[in-house]
């Protein structure tokens, strides 16, 4: 890995932000790779889709922003829509699929749905670390950190007494993208 | 305003990154303004000096990186060391005093001691509101934003239950900002 390219989207209150601090600080500070982690606002932002663009490097980041994604996540159809056409050729695509019904065909690509809202719902009762279990398939599914990495980045990263929850929700999210790729396989 | 670029240092644990992330969504969500907030990792930022950039703009932002800061923040002396040099001709300085020992002299440039630690460990009790208060007074002095949209901006960004804490120390930099003002002039 030279540079890889990741765009974390959705809609505000989902936690994108904070997925993308996270993984910066675990490729930063715990894989000593060269990263910088960006969001953007404007005036169209409000109540639409939201991404957090995060550039890792195994030198030091010229330019920050994501111009063709290695790996697009969507959490939202919206953001779906909007995003899309940053993702590389031949990229990796994961999208909620209770949250992204349409996923339109994108030729040399590899689609993963990790239903990462229905299983923080269902199986750890808090819809909010649907973020950590989508963080979880996706530090599986593209190694953009190491796992111990991650583990450290969200233990620093929440708020103090709920990284117990949050650490169950990525190692979820792991599992998760385990299973999803036996079935592409 | 065309273009403000701010840069906030200090080092990990002191809450740069989510002051950052508040300015920008005070100016970005709430000031309709075009945003970008950047934060930089590599393998020397690991216990050294740690920055959030954000570049605050009427127009969409194509280089979202600081080139040269209208606004420093210094909170800590190795990160004033670090990126006093990237401070604009002309610009605005602000350090916290009690760990920021050594001002050297910048001709031309106004600077502003807020006590921001001192206040937040003697008058709210909490040490780690530090940040809030050197955000009330960045705001004051530069105006960044609005007070309106940085107070809606803080409510959303921290920890629910801790926003009665993290308003009031806001409200003390603001305060400490027009008292330290008052000062100057």
């Amino acid at each position: 890995m030279s540079r890889m390219e990741v765009k974390i989207s959705g809609f505000g209150g989902q936690g994108i932000v904070l997925a993308g601090i996270i993984i910066a600080r675990a490729a930063g500070l715990h894989d000593k790779k060269y990263v910088t982690q960006t969001q953007s606002y404007g005036p169209e932002a409000r109540g639409g889709a939201c991404a957090s663009e995060i550039v890792i490097s195994d030198e030091k980041v010229d330019y920050p922003l994501v111009e063709e994604a290695d790996v697009l996540v969507a959490m939202s159809q919206e953001a779906l829509n909007h995003y899309l056409s940053t993702l590389k050729e031949g990229g990796t695509l994961l999208v909620d699929p209770d949250l992204v019904p349409e996923v339109p065909e994108v030729p040399g690509s590899k689609i993963y749905k990790i239903a990462a809202t229905r299983v923080a719902t269902n199986e750890l009762g808090r819809k909010i670390v649907a973020n950590m279990v989508m963080l979880g398939s996706l530090v599986h599914i593209s190694g953009v950190s190491t796992n111990k990495a991650i583990k450290e980045a969200v233990r620093e990263s929440v708020p103090p007494g709920t990284e117990g929850l949050n650490l169950k929700a990525l190692e979820k999210g792991m599992k998760l993208a385990r299973e999803v790729a036996d079935e592409i396989i």
